[in-house]
């Protein structure tokens, strides 16, 4: 790795990720050794109350509501981008231009063709690219990915993966950019981005996906309390049937309007030798079945996150003690800073974020189209 | 009801279901008052050592080889059909024939067509049928069912359904006549039909139906331990998407390759006001969402059965002493009963089997066209 | 054992415990080949109302109200005790005088000398005695005692035992024989009893004990919806700490005013080499870890219970498919039938009640002097 | 408040905790608004080479070997005591002297005694001082305790709360000064306190202590892999019985050689109107039981935290995204940086950390006189 010692980060955003990425990037080097430091340069919000206070909580230098201004300040190293995902392309390809390295929340485009862009324009200019897919960065699911991988579960015969979620379920809750179709689509691209992308992580390349979308909320309040209502045309629930590269086959849900789900992420897969079992509604476990042993004492093993399941022990040298959510933001930034000095580029970065926009692209087509649909 | 006192039972088959209907028919009367008492009549099989032995353990009158002789014997009121499903099409139309009421394992029958004919006889001869979808029978179930029924979950928006069992994930298991195409398909028959029935009970018809089948284990062993092999036609894994009558859609699961799991028959449903968990591995326990209740204090309940949940009571005077596998069956030939005696008839009978079997048929024909099927 | 085909068996009670015999006597020859086949010969209460109805509904072939008479009565080779606890020792004296084997619900006894009485009695005749401490027959209880006596899990380092339920945890749930103090104390005595057995079960005898009983509810009505009340001395909740004769120590508490709790009945015990986890709640479930393995992969095992746990198989060939509260009723008749065929006497017999009864009788003590006591 | 700024911080001790420390003054002000802000200003140890990593890794101003220097740096306002029980009072009294802040690992000190001294020379000093008893931080904590002083769970009737952890299990691992009987006890000091302080958050004082206390592993090699051996004296499993102030009963565990357990930190608390149950090893969840309710739906609730349980919301705005331990510690330092700033001090301070201490004396005494004993 270079000798890089300090890195300034701009954030453009202040919501729920701008927070989640400024805890990160000041944590990251009091956890992990050997990486350049960030230093919490700027925040821009286009709301200049909440980037001043953002700033004043945050700890930022300084703040702007231009963000333009930002990504082209030559004491910012890494953009970070935690906006609407319409807005991601205009900055990150601006960002691109600047040189700068670039951290996106997820989904990165509201259609593939906007992710390759970004996703081309990145890699011409060589800069690094980390997406917010954070979930993956949990030590339990790297340790599922090493298992796939080892050939521990032998072939994998199948795949069963679930995100669902209630936030949108009330009929009440207002129409805002999540709802707004040139987004990209509804659960299946704001939260089925993350368990498709949990899939490939586990599984490598889907080939092939056959979907069914479903509006079930049919119109939304304009805003909060507002009596005026606007048709809902994204998905609340994607139901997906797929076939990876590898030859097995799984399905896929995304839903936002479960009732009572607050973070059901998780996936259930099954190989010739053993299977595996995980929800992050108790992300520091992994339930894992082995075949062949002895039926008598045998059974699923409740795996507890622990120092054997690296990075776990650089935030806590004692087995079962937990990570939180914030935890995983800040391996997915350690992992990323590690990336930008030279170290191994582990992703995922805007050809995997396009890989994955490839396939909700296609599940949102194969649901018009009714029809299996190939993912070139 | 009728003032009938005793009913003579004859099964055919000794096999797993052979024995737990004839525990049912012996335990029913000492569970539940005021039904016809179940006299075990004569026990029937090929192997006529099986059928000796049975009798003299299962407390059989008679036994026999000739399932004909049964059948047609004057003291049985009810014909138990247990045998493999491709047998059970001929046994009913005798049984029916000869004016029996029958009671048939599932799924009854190879195809719909099949079904039909049986379904046509029983309704013309005015006997009572029932369906060994026993699953259905648990006071849980049953529960979930009204409160769907009541609209305590309000509009259901979703359903997720999974059968999944690992009874024939050894490539070694040999190729029996669950694998025989002639039989009606693999998983999705053997155990898909539980959930495709268990989907029915709880949300009504299914309108529509997707399939994607896949042959795991490509050939068996002719018999435990040959060299020679069979390839095997059928399927292992099933994973349909379907869209119920009311309007609602979901996802359904079959799987007699999942590693590890023994008995995961279980779904997740939501509704704009609840939603439901359950799993048969946890077969006294329902987890219930409300909507709208105190954030502070939410969260799933775990119900657990108990005398609140009829017929939990006829069992056990105490919550939480629990139901097991053998207590389903007698429930279901309780009910059996007190349809014969002219009481209620709750089924499943042949006409929820032939339905079900539709589903099923439809999901293999929609796997081989690649294509949504509607079912009439 | 001895070639006996057919043994009449008489129960006396009909209430909750009546019931469960009868249904296990009914059902045991259909489970368990090779036994004495029971014949429901006659039921007794004192209330000859429910005795003709338990009769005619449990399949009995006749009812008195005299149990005395049905202990005499020739036809009869088991007499079953199903009536409160300050009733068995007359009533199984009589029994065992009239040289019947013993069938007796738990706690034999108000304390231990009216235990000892009995067992002296029983010995003496030569008779076979057992005890309902249906828990201990589940085969997960087995497989855990199994462990703990071939060394699996080391030395045994603790145990922590709960019966906790809440059954009389409303203040105005009645006074009722429970509450009586010459019933030998209150939680301690009622389900005390099966946690105490139970850890003696896996673990031998308990050398010495100290404790403190504590009575929550003071009062309670006479009847149900008096207004008069009627002040409570047993206990409500037991705390006990103990030393095993093999070393170890442990706490043991009952509670019957554990609001929530149905059926948590449970332990956990910890050796050298291992741990177990176990609670009725999931009573076809059993936590094992084994020290010293891969972390990585390590943590504790949800085993499930099936065919590989004897004699689960008999009920169901099926793993995962679970046994009931009924049938671990069933298993503890057929191990009394083998018993008295001349097989192995398993127990738990009158000698092992009595010796339970010891550490209930100490505990109550201790409880007094607040201090340590030893049992001999 | 007070508009305080900014407050140097110096942390004593670079291992397990010295981290945690750190990690939480650096995450605070990311997180909570409006407080001081913390400077990390040195760190001190007396391994000089461990000091400048942690001072590099962890990003604080400058590195000493020598405390006391430390302790009188007129740049510190917060002095943070991470090193072993035996040195804390030693500490504390200097940094008291010099009029610091202190914020202090648990066990405070050896014994009562010592905690004494430290409560008393703080209180003379009028400092704010902070005991690290991190896991009552947890907002399902908070929401326990909240509930149990509101009266939601009525009278409580009984606790029953355990440590227990396996990290001293193994027979070869060293002796070491957890060990030392100077430093007042093994388990019991070491969690022990954890889960007397938890007790103590939710119910009030304890009143009366009865305990047994048992060492399991009798001699550990003086270093690892070291073939000469020293005896143990201390506990490595204690029992508690206790009577809480309030009047009712409870026991309390606290075992580091529990095989397979990493962080059974937990308690069931049940009342005349509800009841709750908590593990650490989901500290994410509480479970609730409402007595009285409709029992056909009812049962216990699994409560996840999110934002209605502050300062969750703090940390995320989303449900079920999940704290962990780092979290809790963050929260820990947040509290005690409001009572520097002049808001509410909510402890756990030198006094109750003293409080905490007299049980613990007082199950060590009870352990070798065999007696309950009063706490004054």
């Amino acid at each position: 790795m270079s000798d890089m010692r300090e890195i300034g980060v701009g954030i453009i955003g202040t919501g729920f990720m701008g927070k989640a990425h400024a805890f990160a990037y000041r944590a990251v080097s009091g956890i992990f050794p050997g990486l350049p430091r960030p230093v919490l340069q700027a925040v821009a919000d286009i709301d200049g109350a909440a980037a001043e206070r953002a700033a004043g909580q945050l700890g930022f230098r300084n703040w702007r509501t231009d963000w333009r201004s930002l990504v082209e300040d030559p004491a910012i190293g890494i953009v970070s981008i935690t906006t609407p995902n319409v807005m991601h392309r205009e900055m990150a390809l601006a960002a691109i231009a600047a040189g700068k390295h670039v951290h996106c929340e997820k989904p990165i485009a509201p259609d593939a063709g906007a992710a390759r862009d970004m996703m081309m324009a990145a890699e011409a200019a060589g800069i690094v690219t980390q997406v917010g897919y954070n979930y993956i960065k949990n030590p339990m699911l790297k340790l599922a990915r090493d298992m796939v991988a080892a050939g521990e579960l032998g072939d994998i015969t199948g795949f069963r993966g679930i995100h669902a979620e209630d936030y949108m379920a009330d009929p009440e809750t207002p129409y805002s950019w999540r709802c707004d179709p040139s987004g990209g689509g509804g659960a299946i691209a704001d939260i089925g981005s993350h368990i498709v992308g949990m899939a490939r992580f586990l599984l490598g390349p889907i080939a092939e996906v056959h979907a069914d979308l479903e509006t079930v909320v049919k119109s939304r309040p304009v805003a909060p309390g507002a009596a005026e209502r606007r048709a809902v045309e994204v998905d609340d629930i994607a139901r997906l049937t797929v076939r990876f590269a590898r030859g097995c086959g799984g399905t896929i849900e995304a839903n936002w309007a479960a009732i009572g789900r607050k973070m059901q992420l998780g996936f259930e897969l099954a190989g010739t030798k053993g299977s595996l079992a995980y929800t992050q509604e108790r992300l520091n476990e992994l339930a894992f079945y082995r075949a062949g042993g002895d039926i008598r004492h045998g059974g699923f093993v409740r795996i507890e996150s622990g120092p054997a399941h690296h990075p776990y022990g650089l935030f806590c040298v004692a087995p079962g003690h937990q990570l939180g959510f914030n935890d995983l933001k800040t391996i997915e930034v350690a992992e990323f800073l590690e990336a930008i000095a030279g170290g191994e580029r582990r992703g995922p970065d805007f050809r995997e974020a396009w890989e994955i926009q490839k396939v909700i692209d296609a599940a949102i087509a194969s649901s018009r189209t009714r029809s299996w649909l190939r993912i070139d």
